[in-house]
C-alpha cells in the first residue's frame, strides 16, 4: 500500500503517523521527495481500511498495490480450482458444464419433463428456482419448500445434480441434498448469508450483483472462503448499464478478467442478462469463446405459460440446437 | 396496462390471448387500428408480470399505466405518512428530524459522548452501527450484540431514540428496544428480510440500493408494507454513477420525486453518498432545500481514529455549526 | 404512437388536443376506457417530438410503437446492406473484414511496416490515426495532415484501403482519398459533422458513444443517411459502466441487437473497449461468434514506445496468431 | 506521478526504463522496497500519457499525484475567476446570475416577450437556442441564422446579454455579438471546436457531457484555456444514471467539488437535467444552497406549444415565483 502525504506536513506529524502505522503492525518504508513524502506499507494490507487512512488530515491519497482478496486470488494459488460434485461432475480447470432448466419449478411433471429434455441435449446439471427473488411482493414467489422437493425428485429420476437459489440463511437446512447452492445477484453483498455459507462444505454459485465490480464479486467470494468453504463458482449475469434494449449487459470481458485475477471457475448466465430468448444463443457462444467454464441457461417447455421469465426461456428444441453448436466450438475456446 | 400486439396477428391468436387474460381475472378493452391491435387491461395489474406477457409470441410491447406499487403510492393515500416513535418524535408530514452518530459503535464512552454532543447540537435521533456491512471479511465487522447494548445504554442516558442497521433476519429479536431498524443499501432487495420486517410493527428505515431505481425502492417498501408494517422511511444515500471523485452521487432529485410518488417520509444520507466530510454540509443543505424530511449524518469525536468511515465523519463542532445553518434555512425548504 | 390521457380530462380538452394533432398531420384513433382515454396516432411519427406531447397538461404518458429511425431500420429494408470499397472489398451481408493498424501514425517507416505485417496476417483494411481525440490538450494530438499523407503512402504501397478518423467538418477535403471516414465515439452526436458526412458518397464508420444507447447510435446513422449517404458501418467500441478493471465494457449483445434492428454492417473494436492487449483476443473471438461483420484492431510494432495507447496494441506476431484463430472459428459464427 | 514496477524486474530493465524517463525530461526519484520498486516522477507530468507508461512490460501501476489540468486548477490560481460580460454583468466570485429563456427561439414576438418577462423577474442574461442539437434529424433543428438574428433583436430591445449554443466551428463568425457561447453536453469532447473557441476572447459556457467525469470536464475547459481564452463557465446539467424517472440526474455534489478543484465559475441547468418543469424549482434551490454561481433555466410563455422541450419549461409566472424564493435563500448559500 502506498500512502502519499500532503505537502507542508511537519516532521512531527509524519513521525506520529508512522508510529500509528507501526502500532497497527505494519513496517513502513519511507521515500522523501522534493514536494511529497511517500510511505510504503509492508505487511498484510488486506485487513486495512483505506477510508480510515484517508481520514488522517495529512494524507493526500492512498493506493493499494495488492488486491484486497487473498483466498480467491490467483497470485497465491496458481492452479485453477476444480469443483467436483457428489456424482463426480467437475467444473473448472478445463471442465465445462451446462446447467439448464426452468426459471421456476411449477409442477412435478414440468420439472421432470424439462430435466429429461436438457439431459438428452447434453446439460449435466439441472437448474430450477424454488425460492424466487421477485421485485414485487405481488408476483409469484416460487413454490418454495414444495419446489425444492420436486427438484429433488427430478434429481432422483434423472441423476442430474441440481443447483437452486437460497434467499435466507434460515433455509440452509432445506438445501442439504442440493448439489450447488446459488446466491443471486441481489444477495451478492448479503454478508451474513455469505458467512453462513462459508460454514458449509458445499459448492456455492455466486452471481455478480447488478452494479458490482469484479473486485467486489471476489471480495464476496472471499467472505465464503474465509469461513473455510473454498468451493465457489463465480457467475457473470449481466450488469446494469445505460443500454435499455437488453435487460442488462452481459459483461463478456469479465470472463478473461476473472480468470486472470482468480483461480475459481467462472460461468455465465446469458438468459438473465439479456432477458430475451433470441439473444441467449449468440451470447452463450460468445461466452464459450471467451473461455467460460460453464453456462446457466433457462429452458421451459412452454415459455408463454411460464410463471416467471418466459420471455428469456429457450424451448427444449432451441436448447438442443444451441448445445450442438456449443460442442462444435468448444475446442476453439480461449484458455 | 396497455398491450400492443404485433402486425399480422390472426383473429384466432388474438381471441386465444384475450381469453387467457380473462382467465387471469382481467377485463380487456380492445382498440383495433390499421396496423396494430391495442389491448387495454382493466383491473388490478400490480400482480401481473410484464415479462410473462412479453413471452407471448404475438405481443409487441407492454406498458404499465399504473405504477406497480400500491400501499406506498400517493395516488391511493394522499396524505403524508407521519411516523411517531415511542418517545413521541415524529417524522414526515412537515416534521423534520436529524439522526446523527458514529458509523460504528466503538465503546460506551464513545457512543455516550457522541450522543450527548449531537443531542446538544439539535439531533433528535441517535444513529450508530453495531452490525457493519463491510466489503471485506477482513475489515472490522462492528461490535455486534455488544454494540447494540452500548447503543441502548446511550439511549437510556440521553433519552434519544436510536436507529441501527440489521443484516440478518435471525437478529430481529435483538432489535426489540431499537426505535428504527435500518435496512442498508446492499440489503434493499433482500426480500426475505423485508418480509420478516413486514411482520413487525416498528419503523423501518429503508435505504435505496446503489444501482436501484426509485420504483424498485418503492417496490421494496411494498414488501414491508404488504406484511402490514406501514411505518417505512425511505432514504436516498447516493447511487453509483460514472463520477469517481465522490464515492457515490447523492440524487437530490429523488427527494421531490419520491414525495410525488409516495406518501412515505424521505430522508437523505449525505455522509455515505459523498464519503467526504467537507461535502456533507453543502449536500445536507441542498437536501433540506429540496424538501427532505430528515437527515442521517455521521459524527465522530476523533475521525482519524474511527474504526470505520472516518473520512466522511463530521466532528461534533462541524456538526453543530451545520445544524445552525439547517435551522436557518428550513423555513425556506420546498414542500 | 400511443398517447394515454390523464383521468378527469374534460371532453373539451380532449377535442382540442385531437384537433391539434390533426393540424400536425396525424390521424387519430380513439379508445375510451373506464379510467383513461388512449389515442393512437397514425402516420409517420418519426418526426414527432415525444417531449412536446408530454408538455400538454392532459397527457399522462406517450409511448412510441415504431422506432424513430427509418433509413437504418431493418423493418423497411430487410436485406443486409453490403458496403463495397473502391478496391472491391466488401463489408456486411456475410463479408467479414479486419481493419488493423496503429493507434497513431508516427512515421512513414512505422505505418508502412505495420501495414505490411497486418496485410500478411490477413487484415484487408489499414487503420491509423492522424487526427487524435485526446482527453488532454497537452497529449500528442497526432501528426494531422502529415499523418494522412503517410497513411496514403501506405495505401499506395500495400494496396490496402484505409480508414481514419475525422474530427472537424472543415477537414473533409483532406479525406478525399480515404476509403472509410471514421467518426469517433466522442463525436457520435456531433450532428453538424454527421450532416456534412451525409452529403458525401463515401463509407462512414460510426462509433457508438461511451454512454449512448443503440437507438441513439441508429439515430446518428440516420443523420448521415438522411443526407443521402447510405454507406454507414456501425461500430461497438465499449460503453462506460460501473466496472473499473477494464477501460470500458464491450457490449457484445449490441452485435445481435443491431443486426436485428438495422440492415447496416456492424463491427467491433475490442482494443479501445478493453484498453488491454491481453483481452483483445478473447473479446475479438467473442465478437466474431456473436456475428460481427468486422473488427477494428490496434497493432503496433513496438507497443511500449507507441505515442498513444500502447497498452492496448497487439504486436504483429500476436495479431497474426489471433487472425489464425479467427479464421478457424468464423464458419461457426452466428448469423 | 508514482510508477510501481512489477516484482522480479531486473536491474537492467529498471535502468533502461529510468533512462527513457529522463529522455522525456523527467527527474526520477527511486524507492526500493522488499518486493517492489517505486519511481516518483518529478516535473510537469500533465503532458504525460498514463497509457503509454502502462504499456511497458515492467510497469505494474501508474498513479497521478497531480491533477492533469493546470490552467483551470485552483492549486495554481487560488482566487475565484470572475467573468465580466460586455455590459458589466459579472459571474463568479460571489456574483450570481440567472440565465433564462426558451429552449428554441421561435419568432420575434416570442423571444422578445419572454426576454421581457424573465428580465422583469430578475434574470440578468437571456438564453435561447438557434442551433438545436436534436437526437433525430427529423426533429425541428432550430431557426439557425434567423434565430440568432431574433435573439440579437431581443438583446437590443431589453439590454440583456445573451447566451446561445454553437454546434460547428464554421459558425463562429455568426456569434460575434453573442455574449456567451455555449458548448452543449454532446460537444463537450469535440476537441476541434474547443480549440477554436480557445482562439477567441469571449466567455464560453461549457456543459458537462452526459457521461463525463468532472476531471474530463476540466480537461475540456483546459482545451479552451490552453488557447488563451480563460473565460470559461462550467455547467452541471445532469448525468445519465440508472434512474429512469428523471431524464438525467443533476449531480449537485459537482458544484462544491468543482469549486474545490477549480477557480472557474460553476452554474447548473436543472431544466435539461430533470426534463420536468415541476422538478426545476426544488433542484434550482438545492443548487443555490450548494453554492452555484448561476442557473440556466428554460422559460416559455406557452409550454405546450413550444417547438422543443416544452415539458421542462417554466411559465413566466412560475419563473417569477421561483426567482423570489431564490433571492430569499441566496444569503444562506454555502460558499
Amino acid at each position: 500500500m502506498i500512502i502519499l502525504l500532503k505537502k507542508h506536513v511537519t516532521q512531527e506529524q509524519e513521525t506520529d503517523f508512522i508510529s500509528q502505522l507501526k502500532e497497527m503492525g505494519f513496517d513502513t518504508h519511507l521515500s522523501i521527495g522534493t514536494n511529497h513524502t511517500i510511505i510504503g506499507l509492508v505487511g498484510d494490507t488486506s485487513t486495512i481500511d483505506i477510508e480510515m487512512l484517508k481520514a488522517f488530515d495529512i494524507v493526500e491519497t492512498v493506493q493499494r498495490v495488492q488486491e484486497p482478496f487473498k483466498k480467491s486470488n490467483r497470485r497465491f494459488h496458481e492452479e485453477d480450482t476444480v469443483i467436483t460434485l457428489q456424482n463426480g461432475t467437475k467444473i473448472g480447470g478445463g471442465n465445462f458444464q451446462v446447467m439448464a432448466g426452468p426459471c421456476s419449478i411449477e409442477s412435478e411433471e414440468q420439472i421432470i419433463g424439462i430435466a429429461q429434455s436438457v439431459k438428452a441435449a447434453g446439460a449435466s446439471i439441472l437448474r430450477g428456482g424454488a425460492f424466487k427473488p421477485r421485485t414485487s411482493p405481488y408476483s409469484f414467489q416460487g413454490l418454495q419448500e414444495e419446489g425444492l422437493e420436486l427438484l429433488l425428485k427430478a434429481k432422483e429420476k434423472t441423476g442430474l445434480p441440481i443447483v437452486t437459489e437460497i434467499m435466507d440463511s434460515a433455509h440452509i437446512p432445506l438445501f442439504e441434498e442440493v448439489d450447488i447452492i446459488q446466491v443471486g445477484a441481489r444477495n451478492m453483498q448479503n454478508f451474513e448469508l455469505l458467512k453462513k455459507l462459508g460454514q458449509l462444505r458445499k459448492p456455492v454459485l455466486l452471481k455478480r450483483g447488478l452494479a458490482n465490480t469484479l473486485q467486489e464479486l471476489l471480495m464476496s467470494a472471499e467472505y465464503i472462503m474465509a469461513g473455510g468453504n473454498e468451493q465457489v463458482i463465480l457467475c457473470e449475469r449481466g450488469i446494469r448499464t445505460i443500454e435499455t434494449y437488453t435487460r442488462n449487459t452481459l459483461d463478456i470481458s469479465a470472463i478473461p478478467v476473472l480468470h486472470r485475477l482468480s483461480h475459481l471457475p467462472v460461468i455465465a448466465d446469458p438468459s438473465h442478462a439479456t432477458g430475451d430468448a433470441k439473444l441467449v444463443r449468440p451470447m452463450a457462444l460468445a461466452a464459450v469463446m471467451a473461455g467460460v467454464d460453464g453456462l446457466l441457461i433457462e429452458v421451459h417447455n412452454d415459455p408463454s405459460h411460464a410463471l416467471c421469465d418466459g420471455a428469456q426461456s429457450l424451448t427444449p428444441e432451441a436448447f438442443a440446437s444451441m448445445m450442438g453448436k456449443i460442442q462444435a466450438v468448444r475446442p476453439f475456446a480461449e484458455r
